[in-house]
């Protein structure tokens, strides 16, 4: 076997051909999406005001293994697809442990991030059923960026409602997202009911993602050209991130290589769900056992210090409940948080697997620790990388030294979703020292809890 | 042939072996280095102070035509190398021109540039020859952030000295710096005696990129343990920078292509020098005959209204007499120039193979026609590029046209040099119709070249 190089950059011919659904492979389905009023499971019919077809049916498929990926979504994934997978062999170096560290690196597109995987394909099928527009909400502004990116490809129109307080203090992801020719609503706006009866009690908010999210589904749901989208939490999205983990896998088979560990950061999961799922499917067929690591901030710790609930997916309040982790749709990171993995509850898929004990462990760390693994990550690996995946990167570490202690020559995986230059705010408060952190008491989890809707 | 992949990703072994000094194949060698005292050529010796030596060597070196890349440095390479070979059939598409164009894309790494490969390089020597640091200046801060990367790497004290205006209207720039534990100084400052000198006189001053190389080569000249180095300009940058080119031609030879235009943006020369260097000695061996063009701001002329002349590196008038097209030490582009491309001079290879009429062309473009260029690309290619690269974009665009109005099918093949996120506000003025030019008047350029030095 060849030494394994520094970048493995598969052919864009090894692009997948095929999404991968985890849920045909899984023991037990997750429970069904149900309606807030009835409680009753949904139809994908009952999708179709929010979601474009494909979209709703994917959503709704638990028993497809593989979907076939429309050529035109292969096209836009070859101008930046098939992402490297990196042997991090200086880092192993610096730590000076026998573990061999591999990590799939998202970030080389524009926006940053592993969310243009997903954004393309529901550009795609938007397109594709003649709509002429989607709206969304975005906080960070990843998702925003990669949905615009996609929409100027495709032609289609593309409003972001960004939370005020962010388009204020993140101007310069605003202008990217203009670039591409998206319009950009600070939220709450007067252009939504939502927007304006938030803007009625309380004219100087700064707004919040639920109520971002509420202006962008009232938005949709009140045209008959344009559809809401997410880009993260829904199966639709975890069956596109998939892409991620099939790379990575045909990736490490050329060099003869299977993780023995598989680590992701997790805020709503639609980065871990796409790395893991090949590797989950050779779990479940029984064939490897690889272990699984989620790695969530203290924080946000829906997967840690979550209940196992029905719960609405926005804050909002407005959309079909899932049955998930979750914090409680009500409950926010303390304002001291630094960039996402602020969601408050956690993907379905990845929820199930969690509690039946096929995702191995969830684990979460103060984003101090967090920065200190992000810095000393970027100076050997050059990578300046998101505070997201430094999460995973933060983990990845430490098994790495547990390796080192024990001897062990483990092969650990880890996914690197995206680039942090556009959280240099949040580097500079660490180099300054006057990044702090803070983990929730057990009040301040009760009064999420507390927001959880009721449901026999 | 097989199709040609939208990116062509040639495998580690494929990168070169070698630097190509162009030099040693020019017709006639451009005019040496001389004493701004004397006007005596300069040795190598006379650079160590400086430079470090084997530095120093590769500068005043006109006739070695290979230079082996010393094995750590290909190790780093490996890390971010080889860059992309992208193939804009998106961009063609879009513009609907039979031509077919290609991009060797350098933004793929933290420093957002293909600044990093000859950031390496001179860490490299500097650490081989035992130096514990060294000192640079840094306006845009892309060079400033490339150093950073590769100091960080070798471990190398790194003093930049940032211009004081810079410093705080981009703090991003200066955190990402400090994150790989470069130490930066805004410039003037209390640290050399030239910026005491200039503080004395102007206390609030927000400094100037010839004030700080004054400050960076004062604080290295004084130290035993510690040298200067620059960015651009230099014929070992140019040197190191034949990678890009070096790797493009390889990557094209693959698919049976080969450039009949070739275009780069020039501001010191270091991204043209290096892409069209493999090619321009086809050109000098007469096995071929590819049509060259560079492109530089409408604000910042110095190939297309410049003067051919002796003159200082730097606007502190402390460094050797380089012979480059100039427009004077003591020019400054007007405020309103976003981006790089400020330097006054040319590269004096460049310099010299434009004037002896092998680099056929300079073309220069006011900024809002730049930045025109620079969305539509983004939208199609879904790279945001940065100003300074979409200079070459802008030229592409317009060549690929003509080949739209002709019906030919040629082959053009431009530098990316770059990603734009560091420079949104640029883009911010731009999108709100803000942006505007200015092309000097005769009257401004005749106040630089009265700064030129009187050298018989």
């Amino acid at each position: 076997m060849a030494k394994v190089p520094y970048r493995i950059y598969l052919s864009e011919e090894e692009i997948p051909k095929n999404w991968y659904n985890l849920r045909a492979d899984m023991k037990e389905p997750h429970d069904p999406l149900i309606s807030p009023a009835t409680h009753e499971p949904l139809k994908k019919e009952d999708l179709y005001p929010i979601f474009c077809e494909d979209l709703a049916a994917q959503e709704m498929d638990y028993t497809t293994r593989y979907f076939p990926i429309p050529e035109e979504i292969r096209e836009f994934y070859k101008i930046y697809r098939p992402s490297p997978l990196c042997r991090a062999y200086n880092l192993e170096k610096a730590l000076g442990t026998p573990a061999k560290i591999y990590y799939k690196f998202e970030g080389n597109n524009t926006s940053g991030s592993h969310k243009l995987n997903s954004a393309v394909a529901q550009a795609y099928y938007a397109k594709k059923q003649g709509l002429k527009g989607l709206t969304t909400e975005t906080g960070a502004g990843q998702w925003g960026t990669a949905l615009s990116e996609a929409c100027a490809y495709f032609g289609l129109d593309l409003t972001v409602y960004m939370v005020k307080t962010s388009a204020q203090q993140k101007p310069y992801r605003k202008a990217i997202i203009e670039t591409f020719g998206a319009d950009i609503i600070p939220s709450p706006s007067d252009t939504t009911e939502a927007g304006r009866a938030i803007l009625a009690k309380n004219p100087n908010t700064g707004g919040s993602l639920g109520c971002a999210i509420s202006e962008a589904v009232e938005k949709a749901v009140t045209s008959d050209s344009c559809r809401y989208v997410l880009g993260s939490v829904l199966d639709q999205v975890l069956l596109h991130q998939s892409v991620i983990g099939l790379e990575a896998k045909t990736a490490m088979e050329k060099y003869g290589e299977y993780p023995d560990i598989i680590i992701g950061c997790a805020g709503g999961g639609s980065n871990l769900g796409g790395l893991i799922a090949p590797f989950m499917k050779d779990r479940l067929d029984g064939t490897k056992n690889p272990y699984f690591i989620a790695v969530e901030p203290a924080s946000c710790p829906s997967l840690t210090r979550g209940k196992y609930a029905y719960d609405f997916c926005d804050t909002g309040k407005i959309t079909p409940l899932a049955k998930m982790y979750t914090l409680g749709c009500e409950f926010l990171p303390s304002p001291n948080h630094a960039g996402g993995l602020r969601y408050h509850g956690m993907s379905p898929t990845l929820s199930k697997l969690y509690h039946d004990g096929y995702l191995d462990e969830a684990r979460s760390y103060e984003q101090t620790k967090v920065f200190d693994a992000a810095v000393f990550f970027a100076k050997h690996e050059t990578i300046l990388p998101a505070p997201e995946s430094s999460h995973a990167i933060r983990a990845a570490i430490d098994e790495a030294l547990k390796c080192k202690q024990s001897g062990e020559e483990k092969t650990i995986l880890f996914g690197l979703t995206g680039t942090g230059y556009f959280d240099m705010t949040a580097y500079m408060s660490y180099l300054e020292g006057s990044m702090t952190d803070y983990i929730p008491t057990d009040e301040d989890l009760q009064k999420g809890f507390d927001s959880l809707p009721k449901v026999e």
